[in-house]
């Protein structure tokens, strides 16, 4: 089946829909207990939703593939994550709302703390503060140059990351990444990954040298690692595929960024999970589809905090009723993937999922977990194929065939 | 989902996969009884190990597909058996370690009884023994000869079969088996099915009508009978793919064929389940990946033999202590296919399978049977996608995307 089949079915109308997005939430047990943090969380809300709603589970990518949070949202909203897989430089690039154009070529730029032979001692650079962060950036912005023709700009993000632009034209992704992805050794060189990349990995090298010398009296920053070349390309958007007018509800950078790439609104950013529903209530009658993101059951999981991640769903679960008392026409939750806090990662399990709308037909589940998901009338299923689901509750989907 | 997307993600580590296939596992109820082969038998160890362990039900080729050996093995070590299917010559020549070469064309020879009319009166010559065998095939070696240019080649491979090698240019593969299938006719005659391949009908015409002259006074195995015709190619190995040191330990020769293909080193013959487990425990330091090959199971159901299925899954019962002390990180329990002794052949019924390891997820299954797999967390899944599995709770692929 082609996940692209539901583009041509497509027909408008008033409904709403609901993404409620857990990141991470899928678990495995730990801590001496046989339940995942989903399990034993206490969700009076979500099991009542449960019980009214058809479950199942989700494979974001496929059987044991462990994904990024770049395809698992691709999937989620219906999108290929494999034919669409994106460079981090474009997730970070579209997550600060930087103006992309065809040309560009987008790294994901980690400062970091090397010794003086070079030696990468702190792939963070101690998480450096974000003012710090703007000043370093706007001292590469001024002393970093290249040869006429090619443009670069640097940009701050948060923390130790930032992006780095390269405007100019044949400029190639298949560029080594320079992280070493341990401490103790030296950055790996930029080099070409195939012949044609060879101009722009000479690039990368002339940028990687003047910022080490720029960097070089920094207290902690002072060299950048590079990772996730993307060159940009432009998706259709949701409106485009599926006619929906959507709104992202999302304070994490990098999933504004995916929305704002498929073409949502992107509400403001906010400091809890309780200021985003309220952002839904607001926004109820102005979209067609909304997507709430909650990040924090995902950075406890890769905390390795399982007692913190169950807090997480708990706190979501109080919240429930003021989004179910919205009376969307269809309300989807699950995760994006996995984040068991027992592996403090993301991980390849399947994720549970429960929709629920007026034309769910029943099946036994009487609780939201991931054992009783596997009883749910959704069965076990590739989560690009969820959107289509959500569209045909919605009644946005017009019989296919005569 | 590709099946060839895990080969992107792999990373080599220390763990240990072991697949224990049983041939033909699952089943069907016989006998008057409402159970299969698994769930009649008395596995007090396979039921242990189902409860600590993910269970489902996988599809070898697809929903309603019997498959043979070849592809049921192809999609279990994670080839796609469709694109990878492959001809039984081939199987027969790897299974003798026949030493294939680019244009060699390979077909499996059955010898036949046949009448005085030329009519098929036994399809397997009353399974000859291997002598004969050895005997008829220097006969036909000797005396079969075909125009300048072609090379004839015969190897006796067991009993009834033998392998029928042709080495030369543009031999097409599109021929027609001979085989007629039931007893009481004629054989098919070797005709091409396309036009290009009538330069090697005529070829194959030649051999049969002088095989037939050469082996009219045997007593039994008077015809030769052409299945599976196959060009040989080369496959990936699972080194190349997957990064894994494999060792195959099967005493059939098909299944050693196919472990040879696929690039497996191939232990020592041995006549029994426990030599097998034997050789496991042996080698266990030297390889990252075992595939221990049971027969019997297969061949029981082919006889019809519910009962006497039964007792050879109860015997590997007993030796499932010995495979679990070994403590891989990674065991993976299933069938290629099923084998219902009801159907006294393969049948298209998924396979019940189980995963144990350290990182599964719970489910509510607690004995290994084929309707307590189909509520495991594994749900019912492509079976080409069990390698995938196998890596990631294996810790063997890297996450897919930023």
């Amino acid at each position: 089946m082609h996940s692209e089949l539901i583009d041509t079915l497509i027909v408008k109308n008033q409904s709403k829909i609901i993404f409620l997005i857990m990141d991470g939430l899928g678990g495995l047990p730990a801590m001496g207990r046989d339940e995942t943090e989903l399990e034993v969380a206490y969700t009076p809300n979500l099991d009542a939703l449960a019980k009214k709603s058809v479950c199942g589970l989700l494979d974001p990518v496929g059987y044991g593939i462990t994904p990024g949070s770049g395809p698992a949202h691709f999937a989620l909203f219906g999108y290929d994550p494999v034919k669409n897989n994106i460079g981090r430089g474009i997730l970070e690039g579209a997550g600060i709302d930087f103006p992309m154009m065809e040309k560009d070529l987008l790294v994901r730029i980690n400062f970091a703390t090397v010794d003086r032979e070079g030696r990468v001692i702190d792939r963070r650079a101690g998480r450096i503060d974000n003012e710090t962060n703007q000043r370093i950036c706007r001292k590469l912005q001024q002393q970093v140059r290249l040869k006429e023709g090619v443009e670069i700009i640097f940009r701050s993000v948060k923390e130790h990351r930032a992006l780095l632009v390269l405007r100019g034209d044949a400029l190639r992704e298949e560029i080594a990444e320079t992280d070493p992805q341990k401490t103790g050794v030296m950055p790996v060189p930029p080099h070409a990954l195939i012949p044609e990349a060879e101009p722009t990995a000479v690039l990368f090298s002339e940028i990687v040298g003047q910022a080490g010398r720029v960097l070089a009296d920094e207290a902690k920053a002072n060299m950048i690692l590079l990772r996730g070349y993307a060159r940009y390309r432009k998706y259709p958007s949701l409106a485009v595929r599926f006619g929906l007018n959507a709104l992202a509800i999302a304070s994490y950078p990098m999933y504004r960024g995916i929305s704002r790439l498929l073409g949502m609104d992107i509400a403001p950013q906010t400091d809890s999970i309780k200021a985003e529903i309220d952002i839904l209530r607001e926004k109820f009658a102005d979209y067609d589809f909304f997507f709430v993101h909650v990040k924090p059951t995902d950075s406890r999981g890769e905390d390795g905090n399982y007692d913190a991640k169950v807090r997480v769903i708990e706190e979501v679960d109080t919240l429930i009723p003021m989004i179910t008392e919205l009376r969307p026409d269809v309300l989807v939750i699950t995760g994006d993937h996995s984040t068991p806090a027992a592996l403090a990662g993301h991980s390849w399990h399947p994720v549970p999922v429960l929709l629920a709308a007026a034309t769910c037909r029943p099946d036994s589940v009487t609780r939201f977990g991931e054992r009783a998901c596997i009883q749910g009338g959704l069965g076990r299923m590739p989560m690009v194929y969820l959107m289509g689901q959500a569209l045909a509750h919605a009644k946005r989907l017009e019989k296919f065939g005569a």
